[in-house]
């Protein structure tokens, strides 16, 4: 890939807020599934840039960016899935916290986006896998703080 | 969101070759669950664009823009997940053909990227809802076309 990304950011920074949640999805486990999927995504790309920092994977600058990039653009759409009347309707681990004391959620949701963000910056200037270390490393304690607070253990109906 | 997004097909669209896709996925299951978990938001986006075509959801160039732009997106991911080996591993529909008849499969993952190229530029364009049926139309034969070629009507292990 020869061109930048430059107007990624902008182009899916706002999709979360501008796509009303509540009206995108006609049943609940349409909500739960689309939340899965971008879940899934999310954490394959996000872990590809992972696997560079900690030197798992070897570093390549392009897939770097390419990988921030969708997982940055996962990170914006996730959390619409979360909507209003999706606790119920298909296997989820999602805690019933997240409809209760959405403040909460929607900060690590917030700070989820910022982190993802400053990653997928890092990894487009491209200056090496030590340079990824610090934003991969914020995205995964947010990751883990997420799914402390508002994950289950196991899946539930 | 008031930016255009002029460099998202830049960005997004060498992703499919530019990361080799067998050495994305260390189980069958893992590529079976991107790709499952790509066509899914890649029908949900699409779906929404498709519906303001149709005139069953209200026109909003802004929405139509973002939806089609995370529609294209996927499409060009989505098709990493059929690495070699994921034949199996998980419920798929996938027919045993996308691995034998590689060429065929391809062209269709080619048309289809060029389609919803074609579906995001008309949609950045803003040129109502009557502007979006035939890049729509095009987008869903393509759809129905591969699915008759190459998916299965039941999941098999």
């Amino acid at each position: 890939m020869k061109h930048p990304l430059p107007a990624l950011a902008a182009a899916v920074c706002c999709l979360a807020t501008a796509l009303p949640a509540a009206a995108q999805f006609q049943k609940p486990e349409d909500a739960i599934k689309y939340r899965h999927s971008a879940m899934t995504l999310q954490a394959a790309h996000f872990g590809r840039v992972a696997a560079m920092a900690s030197g798992r994977a070897p570093y390549d600058a392009q897939a770097a960016a390419e990988n921030a990039s969708i997982a940055r653009t996962m990170s914006t759409i996730a959390f619409a899935g979360f909507a209003p009347g999706s606790e119920k309707g298909a296997p989820t681990r999602a805690k019933p916290d997240i409809w209760t004391d959405t403040a909460e959620f929607k900060k690590y949701a917030d700070q989820l986006q910022t982190a993802m963000a400053k990653l997928e910056e890092v990894a487009r200037a491209g200056g090496g896998a030590d340079a990824l270390k610090g934003p991969v490393g914020d995205v995964g304690k947010l990751c883990k703080g997420c799914h402390d607070d508002f994950r289950n253990e196991k899946l539930s109906n």
